[in-house]
């Protein structure tokens, strides 16, 4: 007999990218920033610190929406504060977003190979999964838009993980509005990307886009994301979540992490090239390589399987991220660390390899 | 035609108690604790700030659950941390519980007058609330514990808001081993009371018992809260928890916190003596004042309606918190501040009064 609910009782819970405690590795496994975050956060929490912490937080977190909605409007001219809606970290904006739109009993839509975490979204709220494989060319063909009765809500991670590929705005247009449910777009990688879908939000209400602050302003340890959607349906997403999800020192540190835009932009160029120089080399030693629009590169070797290949470089020190989906296949997705971290990565392969 | 699901469309969003921001008020509304934090906790986050904030947090905050189990060891020697999950404030562990037990459709029984949130819980499952009265001397009767087929879980504040009081942890037990279904006790207050119901997990795998460090410990600002369960139902309720739902600041300020246990005790002693001037001025006042076990005392006059009361209050620039139940009645919920604030509370008082 189970206490809890059935689809609970009977799914796997989600499994993060190992985080290990102890021996340190060069981590190139969970997309973390390899580079600090701009020194004003420190500054901001410890203003909050000294003020005190004995007070609830902000529940609007009313200070970044205001900033946020400044630096995006340009991209969406209509912008403002109730626009967006504030998570501890993207992964609660999916959830509360899911929460939202999606019953027990329902269907939400997501591509393969995506980010894991959609199938537990799924899975928690009692809803079935319906997933759509990626065409050869990583776009996605009609049967993603496709009727279905049920179908609540569909996702779209842009850029993709784990294949680092980006399907264009006027494309990501075209899907939201064939698509009989919300599409939520989640960007939590589209700071590294050419493009974005912020746009889209203005002209079709069904158009969500997440954002997270884990990636580009190396902030993963502080969580915090943020979703934007069109007043009316932001305001029913506010009911969802929690009413203090966000704490006074996450709110503080993002607001200051995102006015030092000038830190952003160096931090973001050094990736960018970082991840060039990751994937040519890659490419000398063999690896099939997609251009990546993301802060990993996603690769396989023609004449090495990938799992051994990740378990020899852990024991070498060096922890990429082995994925595996069923009836797809497997590959590493290895994130765009510092120039030394992919020095020595590279080193690495090039010693297994030969 | 609606986007969200339609209890969502349906439902009022909940509305937690003011946080103004600009005037400054004397703020007895949202039972914070007048008394800054344990200085070992700004150290802690400093500390981590130092180390960096780009890598994700250890999503099991396993620090934090490794020192609460040797505290609470002498209540509850079975303890390890494999008891104990962590949540971004009690309100996330509430969530976590509901959506690991609650299927849409089915019920979720609680006190009335209880926490305002219960209700909002059950309404963003899609579940029913079923709401049975407190009897007259504050204790649950039968109702509590009958028979239903869909009943799922049940919700029992204790201490009590905005009551303030207790069910002594036999009746707890008695009601538990009644019920057909688990029992959350929410003891986000029992810092405050004489004795707790942590031991009863122990007896009965279907005992959650939650923990806030908001009130008690100062860090509402923080959001870190705890529930204590059988590891067995622990693990279930992981796979539901956001993998990565306390961060790194919180995790590391939680735990200085919940070490420092001199500050604690000594913050306790404080906010216990004014508790018992507070309520002893309020009956030299006419009000009609229950007992408190938490950190707030809940009153009513027999001459002066509430309402009218609280409005005059926050003209004279003290806010507490009027607090009305359909079907039940109202009163004011006063949170005892420091002496100071206690003191001008009661002066406004009794200038409104005379």
């Amino acid at each position: 007999m189970t206490l809890v609910r059935k689809n609970i009782a009977a799914m796997q819970g989600y499994v993060p990218g190992e985080q290990p405690r102890g021996r340190e590795y060069v981590k190139l496994n969970t997309n973390e920033n390899p580079y600090p975050c701009s020194p004003a956060v420190k500054a901001a929490i410890g203003r909050v610190c000294t003020a005190g912490l004995q007070r609830y937080p902000d529940p609007q977190a009313t200070e970044f929406r205001e900033r946020a909605a400044e630096l995006f409007q340009k991209r969406l001219p209509a912008i403002t504060p109730d626009w967006i809606l504030c998570g501890n970290g993207s992964d609660d904006v999916l959830t509360i977003v899911t929460r939202s739109f999606v019953d027990s009993g329902d269907v939400i839509r997501f591509p393969r190979p995506s980010y894991v975490l959609y199938e537990t979204l799924a899975s928690i709220q009692g809803a079935t999964a319906e997933v759509v494989d990626f065409e050869p060319d990583w776009s996605l063909g009609e049967r993603f838009t496709a009727p279905n009765d049920r179908l609540r809500l569909a996702l779209l991670a842009n850029p993709n993980s784990p294949s680092g590929t980006m399907i264009p705005p006027e494309a990501v247009a075209r899907l939201a509005a064939a698509l009989p449910c919300p599409l939520l777009v989640d960007e939590a990688y589209a700071d590294f990307a050419d493009r974005d879908c912020l746009s889209l939000v203005a002209d079709n209400e069904r158009v969500l886009v997440s954002r997270s602050l884990s990636k580009s302003y190396s902030l993963a340890g502080l969580r915090f994301g943020f979703v934007v959607g069109q007043p009316h349906v932001i305001e029913q997403l506010n009911k969802v979540k929690d009413s203090y999800n966000c704490d006074a020192l996450s709110i503080a540190g993002a607001t200051a992490a995102l006015d030092d835009q000038r830190h952003f932009q160096r931090n973001r160029a050094a990736i960018l090239a970082t991840r060039e120089r990751l994937a040519g080399d890659l490419r000398k030693l063999g690896f099939e390589c997609i251009d990546s629009q993301a802060n990993f590169v996603w690769c396989r070797h023609p004449r090495h399987a990938a799992r051994p290949l990740y378990e020899q470089l852990k024991a070498a020190g060096v922890l990429v991220r082995y994925m595996s989906y069923a009836g797809w296949g497997d590959g590493l997705r290895i994130t765009v660390g510092s120039d030394d971290q992919v020095g020595v990565l590279l080193e690495k392969l090039g010693t297994l390899l030969a």
